[in-house]
């Protein structure tokens, strides 16, 4: 029998979602609270990975498992009362999707905050001085939209069969000194919303000139990645 | 001459705002800050004390200097620089005003999130089960408009002349699952807020009838206060 997980959490005290032997990573914990729960060794399959310290407000994994759960609630219940505080289950339940590939759109969330000054109560969000150019950034943010080679946005060290991906959105949300970029796309490279985030805000600062941007962005590379920290990357949402 | 601190802080690590001896507080901090930069030992006057845990969106502070201050935003960029990242000036100002005297109003907010489960990336956030009665919430905090005895929301060991206060508003702001509670009052007796939310939330939950709230919250006092906690209250707004 198959199930689906909708998963949250806080990435910050996880070596991403990713089981590794020796430490705290979201897979892990979940297959180990699992274990705890149902007394069967189950693996779990995400919709893709996050990595160190990124957040997810909604990923999905999947498992397979010998018994048959009749109480999803009740072990979805179980299972938070195990887990940490810094991940839970929202959901559970019954499926035949393949968490990762059927996912057909992705949307990550990057959290910004304008100002000349470190406010300590922004958490989870990037300071940008305040005399930033937004409407240059979303006028070069919209230039990602299509399908692309995105291999100038991938780390170096990832190995991927194709860096081809479509984007279908993306977006800036001012409220008030708050600013939240917003990205679907039907998949995405290794570090490649973190990079594009960097490059735009090179434009945003002026560094980077808008009518150089999709020469940056798609032509042949000239520029390092700008890569942005991964606390204030979010996984929004997974749809299948 | 006299100057005006606004302040901003996550009361995460501070021991509050008044200053102990032996432990890190609001006012400890931005006193040795103000000594490096400007080398006069220096007491700052806070518009009034919060407790351990509690933040500021802005605090307001005096203090008296026999120096000269010409360059306000150099030395507010200076302290800045000396003061860690959970406490930051946000402006300074020449000012005839006693930080705590002249205080007209306060505005105090407090943050709430309704779910069934414990969400990770609500921080600062106090969970409420989502089936509460804001309704009635709403209905109860309307009735403590006005100039009131505010005794029975005081803590027990707080010695203070008077326990009227004013309150001139107070509203919920429900946003999808964020529910934040802001009231505003020439002054707060010692955990007044903590206690009218705990209270509050009480009658959300139905096990205090909208009927005894004003019993509760002026009569003779039959209940143990429901003090919630400081980690998610913020001072909003001081205004002189």
């Amino acid at each position: 029998m198959r199930f689906l997980l909708t998963i949250t959490y806080d990435g910050e005290n996880f070596s991403g979602w990713q089981k590794q032997p020796g430490r705290r990573t979201v897979q892990g914990e979940i297959e180990k609270a699992l274990f705890t729960a149902l007394k069967e060794k189950i693996t779990i399959t995400g919709s893709g990975r996050t990595d160190a310290g990124v957040n997810a407000e909604r990923q999905v994994a999947h498992f397979d498992c010998k018994q048959e759960i009749t109480n999803l609630d009740r072990l979805a219940y179980s299972l938070n009362g195990i887990l940490e505080s810094d991940v839970k289950i929202l959901s559970i339940e019954k499926s035949d999707i393949h968490a990762r590939f059927s996912a057909k759109r992705k949307t990550y969330k990057y959290q910004m905050y304008l100002s000349k000054i470190v406010l300590p109560l922004k958490k989870k969000r990037l300071r940008i001085d305040n005399n930033i150019d937004i409407e240059m950034m979303k006028s070069c943010a919209k230039l990602l939209i299509g399908e692309h080679d995105f291999k100038n946005f991938c780390a170096t060290n990832s190995q991927v069969e194709s860096t081809i991906r479509r984007i279908y959105s993306c977006k800036f949300v001012k409220e008030d000194d708050n600013l939240d970029f917003y990205i679907t796309g039907n998949g995405f490279l290794y570090k490649m919303v973190r990079n594009i985030v960097g490059l735009l805000i090179e434009v945003g600062k002026g560094k980077v000139k808008n009518t150089e941007f999709e020469q940056l962005a798609f032509g042949k590379k000239v520029l390092a990645n700008k890569t942005v920290a991964g606390e204030n990357l979010f996984l929004y949402e997974v749809k299948y």
